[in-house]
C-alpha cells in the first residue's frame, strides 16, 4: 500500500499517513489535483500559509512500464491564481514510487532564514538545513549535492527565481547526468515550494521495496502492448521523428504553417527560423559530439531528448522545441548558441522557459530591449540573478512584465504565457489554451497532433469548430498525466488501439482494477471537473476561458487570420463542468 | 438640453450628440457608469483600444446648489479590471456643466508620440498638440497652461504616472489657486486617458448659457433646505468639525478606536499619530499663515479644505486625512512636512495618494526601504519620476508592488488599496470595501459615519452584521455621486430629513421631475446594478467581494480583532444584484 508523506514546515515535522481510500486509484495529476482540491482553500493566497505543494509519481511510475518516469507537482498557482499541475520526466519520480510513496504533501511556511532540504531514504525522512545553497544557481547546487550525498539520488530543487517569489519559478529535477534540466516548470510552483521553506528534496531508493503490482500478468501484457505501439508508430519509434530530431522537429513544420510566433506574436513565420530547426540542431549536436537521442529517465522507449553542448563543448542542457521558440524566434533571436545560453540561465535560475521567453519578448515589445538583441536578452537574465527591480518584474512572468511596461499585446490565458503555436493559425490548440484549467498550455490537450501532424485523426487547423476535439484530448491527457506516462506516448496510443489497451492494462495490473479503454473519458472528466471546481471556487468564470483581446482583433501575418472560435464554442468544451 | 461631446482620438475628431433619452435624468456617476456599461466591452483590456473615458458633471453641478461642484470620471479600471467612477470637486465641473455639456466621451487610442489637449469653449472644441507638456510635472504644466490660456479656465490633466501607463494614475483638476490638487484619483483612470492620447482638457465657460433649470421655484426651495441643513449640522456647519480641522479631524478619532492602520496594516494605533492629527495640522497652518478653512470649488458651504504651506511658506497642496494617513502612519512616518512633500509629489506625478501611500508601505514591508524612512519614501517618488524599473513597479500600485517583492500582507480589494480604516476594527466599512463594485473605497458607503461618528444612526463598529447598513449607504452614495453634490453633504442629510428633501427638490428643479426621498434607494440600486452587471460580465464573482486572506487570520493590535464578517453577510449586501 502506497503511503502519503506529510511534511509540516511550521513544526518541521514529517509523518507517514495511510493513503486515504479515495486516493488509492489515483496518481500523478489525478492525485495532486484531488489533494489540492481537498486541502487548499481555493481563495487562499498562493504564497501565503494556506497553500500546499504536492508531489505525486504516476500510477505506474517506478515500474518497468515504458516511458513512465513522470512526477506531477500540484498546488495553487501564483501565476494563474488557479489549480496547477506541472509534471517532469525524471528518475526522481521512479525512486519516490519505489519507496512506496504515493504523494508528498508539503504544508506550512518558511521560518526566518531557514530553507530546508527534505531527505528521504528507505529508513528515514529528515529535514536538513539548506541555507548553504540559497542564492546560488541550480547547476552549482546540484553538483554540490551530488558531491555531498552521492550520485545515485533523485534531486529536486528550486532556484533564485523561487527565492524571489517569482510567479515564473519552476521546480527542477535532475536528469540522467545529474543536471537540473527536467522541469515541472509552469505556473510558479517553485515559489510555492520556496515560501513553504523547502529548497531541495533528495530521494535515495536504495533498499526500496519497489512498486506493488497486484496482477503481474495483466501488467506485463499491458506494457508489452504499449511498448509495441511506441516502437511501431512513426512519431515515437526508434529512428522516428522524435527520436531523430527531438521536439524541435516542429520548428520547420509550424513555421511553414504560419503559426510559429515571431517577435511577441506579431508574425507567424520567418525564414530565419530554419536556423534554429530540429534538423539544424541535430547537425550541430553531431558536429560537437553531443548526444542524440537521449532519455530523460530510465525506461523510456522514445528518447526525444539530447545532450546539447555549447561551442566550448560544455553540456548546457536540453533544447526543447518550446524553449528554442520562446527564447529564439519569439524574441527575434535565431542563434542556437544564444538560445542554449538563455536556456541554461533559465535552468540555473529555476524558471520555466516558455514563460521566460515570452517575458523577454514582451519586455522587448515594451521597449526594454530591441527584438533580436541577443546580448540584451542575456542581460535580462542577469537582472533576475541579481534580484534587481527589473529582475523582480521579469521573474513574475509575461503578464506582469507587460503590465509594468504598458504593453497591450500580452499572450497569456489565466495569466500564463502561450506555448509555441499561434492560436490564430491553429485554432484547436487555441481552444485548449483558452479552456484548460491550467492557463495557456499545449500539453493539456495537444490539438497539434490532429491539426498539423495527422495523428489521432486529421483536422483543418483553421476550422473554428474544435470544442469536441479539445475536450476529448483534454480528457485523455488528464488520464495519461495520472498514469505517469509521458504525454508523447499519446502519439502512439491515439493511432494504435492496442497501445491504449496496453496502457489501461498496465494500470489494472498495478491497481488490481478492471478498467477498460471506455473508462478513459470519465476518468479524465473527473480530474478536470475537480480542477474546474477549484477554479470556480477561486473566482474563475467563463470569461477566464478566453484568449487575449488582441488575438481577436490583430491579424497574424502571413495568413492574416484572427482567432475566431466563438465564445459559445469555447464554452461547449466543458459546459458547466465543475462550475457552480 | 444637455449635449454629449464625443471625442475620437483615432480620427482626431470631435462632435456633439444629442443626449440620448435614457441618459437625460442621469449625471455624474449614474451617467458615467451607464455610458461605460453601454459602450465598453466588459472583457476589454483597460489600456487597449476598446476602453473609453467619460467625464460627467453631476445633475445640479454648475447651478447655485450648495457644495455641488463635482465631476465624475468613468471607464474600465486598469487597477481593478472592473468599472470605475472617481470624482473630484473642482470648478472644471461647473464650467463644463454651464457650457451645457452633460458628458464627454473619449474613445480611440494614442497615435505615435502625439498627446493632445482638448480645448472646449462656448464657440469651439479643438484638439491641440500637447507634446510640449509630456514628461514634466503637473504643477509646472498647470502653470504653463495658465500662462498660455489664461487663469479663468477649468484644467484637467494627467501626469508622468499616466504616461507610464500606471495602474495608479489619477486625473488632476485645478483647485481654486489653479494647482493640480483636485483628483479623480482612484483606479488608474489617468492611464486610460493617456492611452487614449489625451493629456489635458481645458474648459472656458465664458459666454456659456448655464445649466437649464426646468422649475426654478422647486430648485430654490430645495437648495435653501439643503443649505440650512449643511449650516446646521455639527459636522458640516461653519465652525464645525470639517470646517475647523478638515478631514484630518479623523486622525485622533480613528487612532483612538484602534483602527488607524500603522506600518502596512500591522497595528491599529500609535501614539505618534497625534503628531499628524487635524488639530496639530490646523496649528501649523495658522503658524505658517496658510489658509483654513478653504473650498475646493465655488459655492461650497462646508469648506473642509485648506492651503497647506511648507516650512518655506510655499503652497504644497491640501493634506486630506486619507493622504496624511497613507503617506504617514501607514509607512511609519509621523512628520507633516514629509507627508506634505510626498503629497506634493503624488499631485505632481499624477497619482492617487491612498494607492501611493499603501504602495510605499507595502514596498517597506517587502524590504525595499525601512518603515519610517522619510528620505527613502521620497526616493521612491523619484524612481517613478525617472521611470526606472522600480518606478514602474511602484506606479502600478499596491498589489503589483506587493507581488514584485513577495509580500503577502497586501491590503487591497479587487486590486485597489484600502483607505485609512482597518476593517478589522470597523466592520461596516470593511463590508463596504468588500462589496462596492469600485474596489476598496470608503467613499462608496461611508459606514464610519454611524460606526464612529454617530451620524445617520449609531452602530457598534465591532458588530459583524453590517450588510443592511452598507447597502443603504451605498445606494444613497450612488445617488449623491449622481447629483454632483459632495459626499460630505451626506453627514447633514443623513441626520436632517429636510436636507435630504432639499437635495431631491434641487434635482426635480433642474430636471422637471417629481422624485421623492423614497425614490432614492431605487435610483441608487439602479446605478449599482449597472456597475455590478458590468463587473460580472468582466468575470467578477462573489469571490471578488472579499477582503484579503490575512485580515481574517492576522489579529490587529491593540484590540486583536480579525475581520469576522461572514461571507454570507457580505453576499447579503447586494445578493444577486447585477450578477448573471
Amino acid at each position: 500500500m502506497r503511503k502519503l508523506l506529510r511534511v509540516n514546515m511550521d513544526e518541521e515535522k514529517v509523518r507517514f499517513e495511510e493513503m486515504p481510500e479515495g486516493y488509492r486509484a489515483l496518481g500523478g495529476r489525478g492525485l495532486t489535483s484531488q489533494i489540492v482540491a481537498d486541502e487548499v482553500p481555493p481563495t487562499s493566497n498562493p504564497l501565503g500559509p494556506n497553500n500546499e505543494l504536492i508531489f505525486a509519481p504516476g500510477i505506474v511510475t517506478g515500474t518497468s512500464a515504458p516511458t513512465s518516469g513522470r512526477i506531477s507537482v500540484g498546488g495553487k498557482s501564483p501565476l494563474t491564481g488557479g489549480i496547477k499541475e506541472a509534471n517532469a520526466g525524471t528518475s526522481f519520480a521512479q525512486k519516490l514510487a519505489r519507496l512506496g510513496i504515493g504523494a508528498i504533501v508539503v504544508e506550512g511556511t518558511k521560518g526566518e532564514d531557514s530553507y530546508k532540504c527534505l531527505k528521504i531514504t528507505d529508513k528515514s525522512v529528515d529535514l536538513l538545513d539548506a541555507e548553504v545553497w540559497s542564492g546560488i544557481g541550480l547547476y552549482e547546487a546540484f553538483e554540490d549535492i551530488e558531491s555531498e550525498f552521492g550520485e545515485d539520488l533523485g534531486v529536486c530543487g528550486v532556484g533564485i527565481a523561487a527565492e524571489l517569489s517569482g510567479f515564473n519559478s519552476g521546480i527542477a529535477f535532475n536528469d540522467m547526468e545529474g543536471k537540473p534540466s527536467r522541469y515541472a516548470g509552469r505556473g510558479g510552483l517553485g515559489a510555492v515550494m520556496a515560501t513553504r521553506g523547502l529548497k531541495y528534496v533528495l530521494v535515495d531508493d536504495e533498499g526500496a521495496g519497489g512498486v506493488e503490482i497486484e496482477d503481474e500478468e495483466t501488467f506485463s501484457q499491458g506494457k508489452k502492448k504499449l511498448a509495441d505501439a511506441l516502437t511501431d508508430h512513426d512519431v515515437t519509434k526508434p529512428g522516428g521523428a522524435l527520436n531523430t530530431y527531438g521536439t524541435s522537429v516542429l520548428v520547420n513544420m509550424i513555421n511553414e504553417s504560419g503559426a510559429l510566433p515571431q517577435e511577441n506574436f506579431s508574425r507567424g513565420s520567418d525564414e530565419e527560423s530554419a536556423k534554429v530547426s530540429g534538423e539544424k540542431k541535430a547537425d550541430v549536436i553531431e558536429e560537437r559530439d553531443g548526444e542524440r537521442p537521449h532519455r530523460c529517465s530510465p525506461g523510456c522507449l522514445i528518447g526525444c531528448s539530447e545532450v546539447w553542448k555549447n561551442e566550448d563543448g560544455e553540456e548546457v542542457g536540453v533544447l526543447e522545441y518550446e524553449s528554442v521558440w520562446s527564447l529564439g524566434p519569439n524574441s527575434g533571436i535565431y542563434d542556437l548558441d544564444t538560445i542554449g545560453e538563455l536556456n541554461w540561465q533559465c535552468n540555473d535560475l529555476g524558471m520555466d522557459t516558455i514563460e521566460a521567453g515570452n517575458t523577454i519578448a514582451v519586455a522587448m515589445d515594451g521597449g526594454v530591449k530591441e527584438f533580436g538583441d541577443e546580448e540584451g536578452a542575456l542581460e535580462l537574465m542577469d537582472e533576475i540573478r541579481k534580484g534587481t527591480s527589473l529582475g523582480r518584474i521579469l521573474v513574475n512572468g509575461t503578464k506582469f512584465t507587460g503590465e509594468a511596461f504598458g504593453v497591450t499585446r500580452i499572450p497569456t490565458v489565466k495569466g500564463q504565457a502561450m506555448p509555441a503555436y499561434d492560436p490564430r493559425g491553429i485554432k484547436g490548440i487555441g481552444t485548449t489554451y483558452a479552456t484548460t484549467p491550467m492557463g495557456a498550455d499545449h500539453t493539456a490537450g495537444y490539438a497539434i497532433a490532429p491539426e498539423i501532424m495527422g495523428v489521432g485523426g486529421e483536422a483543418d487547423p483553421l476550422s473554428p469548430e474544435k470544442a469536441e476535439m479539445s475536450r476529448n484530448l483534454q480528457y485523455s491527457t488528464a488520464v495519461i498525466d495520472t498514469t505517469g506516462h509521458c504525454l508523447f506516448t499519446a502519439f502512439a496510443v491515439l493511432d494504435i488501439p492496442e497501445g491504449l489497451e496496453g496502457m489501461v492494462e498496465e494500470v489494472n495490473g498495478v491497481l488490481g482494477t478492471d478498467l477498460t479503454v471506455d473508462d478513459i473519458p470519465d476518468i479524465g472528466k473527473g480530474v478536470i471537473e475537480t480542477e474546474r471546481r477549484f477554479n470556480s471556487e477561486a473566482g474563475f468564470t467563463k470569461e477566464d476561458d478566453r484568449l487575449p483581446e488582441f488575438m481577436r482583433e490583430e491579424e497574424l501575418p502571413p495568413h492574416n487570420d484572427v482567432f475566431d472560435v466563438p465564445d459559445e464554442e469555447l464554452d461547449k468544451v466543458f459546459g458547466s463542468l465543475g462550475m457552480e
